[in-house]
């Protein structure tokens, strides 16, 4: 049975028909409401779909719960499935699935299919193996549910007991956790390295011999800054283990946690490596853009027009000739080697490989 | 029971085989075609294997379906499971497992595993989580077949009763049909701005002023129309969405189906943007092959030789740096966000993203 | 049932109960213990959880099995998992769940999991679909173990029977294998291409007219080489596939089993492609900065001083200019064509895409 007649309730039911399942919707304006659903579920009243379901997917807004208080008598000894997501995080004191349950402490409340979209309900488990985390105080009800999530062609993952649908109810309204330290890091050293090049190749040179520089910001200075961080970066990505390994030296011990900030910092190795990944990318960019530009153009000209004005037939400088192969040349194979390490990190692939693969490539 | 010994029966024989399975393989020629299937299938005459098995999948072409007409007796009863695709859309009036169906009117016809090639079965559903389209009369009949489905590592969905068949046995034949719109629409926009920039650039200036810049074509007049259709690509990409919120606005009801146009063109967005994004990066790539021509830089040794017959000195135009730094810089960050989109856009990628972080992303 | 206190055994414990099984773990000193692991897991002495479990997972190292010998009263009839995995293939004579089985004749051995890593079970079959590889002698065991992998999200797979653990146990251990010829073959390739560049562009000037171009070794003699390898590996994906043509047109036959070093090409082909792609890839680069080195703006200004002090206005070759316009512009259409090649090689997209639709790309 599935109450309600929004989006989630429709996605749900086309699923269930979808996997096999026998549907039935209750709905307050069932003749209106019925040419929204599939015409395989049955759409009734509501208290008609109750008396003829034993598993009911509750999906209404946490606001309307209360209309249901007419259904308590059907609703005795059936199973609720709270799909209820919330806007914010921790906006209620106790969840939406607690507040069911002690709305209706004659049903069983289950807590699953939050983390699902409606989306990918509709479209099906298509890509990718996605889990639905489930809780409940009743071992039964919960081993219900997971049937048929399973049968949907989802992972069930029992989360234990009720107490854990807080938990599972701020999991959809995460965003990106992981990538929060380390972009502002990232900002923060970009900040810093800018502002000293910018001294150094602007600043200095227009106070000590009056040099209008100022065209150099948008793209040499950003293009000098950039390694800078993508260096600090990749570093701050190999620190961690170390640390991590000499505080097991030191200890004599695996089974020693480790202090708070170095297990944060452990978790955000991969995206502090992309990061670092991403930065490398843009230097790679921008320098190639330097010839592009109308003042490589010009100051080449000049030097030309100074060289034959003075009659110079030779300009050429083996030693910077030199300096800037060698340069070229370890900057591709560097980009190079950390495009493999970015391409391992991407799921897929990542999951193609044994764990030695993959530390052999790291 | 396998009834077959092509690429398909075998594959099907190893993977039932690995699942843990009883198979015994029906063939005319049993001791020829034994070597080709695994040792723990048994392979046999036909009427024997077909008298062994409940389930049979039927793994022969069409056209031999009615050399089956022998064994109608031992077939009475028994599960046929029709794994056939056909060469062309809509080949035949009736779906192959419909006319399967007419041949045995005792048996019981399931329509699966089309959808799953051969080197699938064999290599299993390894990497990402393959769907089985099944559809049936016979519920029951529908259940174990996906039950066997599920066993084997796919994931069985439901697709109601046997007048799907042809809508499944049409999924394997289809070919990128997403894509076709999309493509024809970046191919016009691109010959029509190529025209105007052919003119504008190289025909214009011929009978004007009698300038032979033919050259300009393969890389200066691709590279100015490249833009300007990945901009118009960009535009309608975000131009559906505002569409139907204002039919939505406009109506009162997030309900009313959008005209068919509309739909379509919601459903193109990813591929139209994903071309728009192709086009950037190809005009990325030719604005940076620029400085590498022989064109470019006889132009500037020209210039320079000018500058030096005249004693001019100093060609720097203070606005013109200006203009192509600012350029230059503000292409390559809009070059990077558009990788971002692309990337996010990948499915191992959107999958592990949920709603939330999907759209602030986008 | 689990022994043992490593991280796997950890893992497999907190994936058991988060999947609702109830979980005893046996540890010789299971008050220190019991901290490491899932509340919701009953930790307790050896003898204690053996007699609790009828599935017992025995996650300790091949060293210790010894000392599992005074369970052996309590072990009598129970189901024996082996998760261990070898620090080098075929280290020892007989596979770890052989030489279990030898020391516990009284028990039924299976070995499972050992493909799964400590990390994978812990987060969960998140991305993608996990397969667990089974192996046993008794069927009725591996029906069970295999029904409990199912219940934790992962792609349970029959192997057989317990002759197959030593395969199952060298899989973790293998290292790229896949990769191994492609990569010596494109080291070779490039060694030898790389030597013949060297020779006639450094080499041969020297000698003849005792021009120093030693400068040009980093980066132009190794992007001349990169196409060349990159056009032989190309040539190496297709060729293959018109002689397994040929053989099988020659044979008559589609059944006949190609020779073996054929067969290893086949199956090398995508490894080959890709490394094509990074060879082409990684020459794109290389001409990309040829503008930006001193030596290119040193012969730049050298050849328009020369020009201006000898009053040539014009240096315009209209063949050398159409020449570098064509060769880049098919470059790039090139370099396009094979990244769509390398995407559509990605896990993720290739799932996505069915035979006819993945062959019409290739």
């Amino acid at each position: 049975g599935v109450l309600g007649s929004g989006d989630f309730a429709r996605s749900l039911a086309v699923r269930l028909v979808c996997s096999g399942f026998k549907v039935v919707v209750g709905s307050r304006n069932p003749k209106r409401k019925a040419s929204l659903f599939p015409a395989a579920a049955e759409v009734t009243f509501q208290a008609e779909a109750v008396k003829k379901a034993d598993v009911i997917f509750v999906a209404i807004f946490r606001e309307h719960y209360s209309t249901l208080c007419d259904l308590a008598d059907v609703l005795v000894g059936k199973i609720l499935v709270d799909v209820s997501n919330n806007t914010e995080i921790n906006h209620h004191k106790e969840s939406n699935a607690e507040y069911l349950a002690s709305l209706f402490p004659a049903c069983t409340v289950v807590k699953a299919f939050n983390v699902v979209s409606a989306w990918t309900l509709q479209s099906g488990a298509r890509d990718g193996n996605k889990q639905v985390l489930i809780c409940s105080n009743n071992q039964e009800a919960k081993r219900i549910v997971a049937e048929i999530a399973q049968v949907m062609g989802f992972t069930p993952v029992d989360m234990g007991c009720m107490s854990s649908a807080c938990e599972i109810e701020n999991i959809p309204l995460r965003l990106l956790p992981a990538w929060k330290i380390p972009i502002f890091l990232a900002l923060g050293l970009f900040l810093c390295f800018f502002t000293y090049n910018l001294i150094r190749q602007v600043i200095h040179p227009y106070i000590r011999e009056q040099k209008n520089k100022l065209y150099k910001i948008p793209i040499e200075v950003v293009n000098t800054t950039l390694p800078c961080v993508s260096y600090v970066m990749l570093s701050l990505v190999y620190l961690p283990g170390v640390l991590a390994a000499c505080s097991q030296l030191y200890y004599g011990t695996k089974y020693r946690r480790f202090p708070d900030w170095l297990d944060q910092w452990l978790q955000h190795r991969k995206q502090i490596g992309l990061l670092s990944f991403f930065c490398a990318a843009l230097h790679a960019v921008y320098s190639l853009c330097l010839p592009m530009r109308r003042s490589h153009r010009y100051l080449l000209i000049e030097t030309a027009v100074k060289q034959a004005v003075e009659k110079k037939m030779t300009i050429w400088v083996e030693e910077e000739v030199w300096r800037m192969e060698i340069y070229i040349s370890v900057g591709i194979i560097a980009l190079g080697l950390l495009s493999l390490l970015a391409i391992t990190s991407l799921p897929s692939i990542a999951n193609s490989l044994n764990w030695r693969e993959f530390s052999f490539i790291q």
